[in-house]
C-alpha cells in the first residue's frame, strides 16, 4: 500500500538539545567531523487508495495542522514513500 | 555547509504506540484515510568539509551502530541533505 512521507524537524532558532547530546556523545568516541546534529521526526502514513495531488494536498496541512507543532517546528518534507526511496532511499 | 540526513524507522515486526495513538487521533478528527502510521526519527548531521563517498559510508556505519538501535530499528535512508531536496524535500 502506498505510503506518505512527513518529515518534520525542529526550527533553525530552536535548541535542540537531544542532538546536542548526540554531537558530544560521536564527538567523545572519536567521531568529530560533525559540527552538529539536529534530530526531528519521520511521519509514515499508509493509506488505501491511490496518493495523488489532493491528498498530499491535505497531508500538506494535516503535517501543519497537526503532525508538527509549528511553534517549535518545521515540516521539511510531504511526499510518497517511493518517490524518495527512487532517489536513494531505504 | 553540507547536511547528511539518516532515517530511522522502527521496523515492520516492531509495534509502534506512538504511531498507532496518531493514526487513532486522525481518525476521531476526521482523517480516517490512513490504515496506519509510523515515526520514526530523522537525524540531520553538519560536517565541515565537503561530502564525497568516503564520508557517507562512514556516516551509514555510524548510522547502524550509534544512531539507529538495530534490534528494533531500521537505518531506511543516508544521503546528503541537498540530494534529498533535489528530489522533492524542504
Amino acid at each position: 500500500m502506498p505510503t506518505i512521507v512527513v518529515e518534520v524537524m525542529p526550527k533553525a532558532e530552536i535548541l535542540d538539545p537531544q542532538g546536542k547530546a548526540v554531537v558530544g556523545a560521536l564527538a567523545r568516541l572519536g567521531k568529530d567531523k560533525f559540527s552538529a546534529v539536529r534530530i526531528g521526526k519521520r511521519f509514515e502514513l499508509t493509506v488505501e487508495g491511490p496518493v495523488d495531488e489532493a491528498l498530499l494536498a491535505e497531508v500538506r496541512e494535516l503535517a501543519e495542522d497537526m503532525l508538527a507543532n509549528t511553534v517549535i517546528e518545521d515540516v521539511v518534507f510531504v511526499g510518497e514513500a517511493s518517490t524518495s526511496s527512487a532517489c536513494g532511499g531505504s
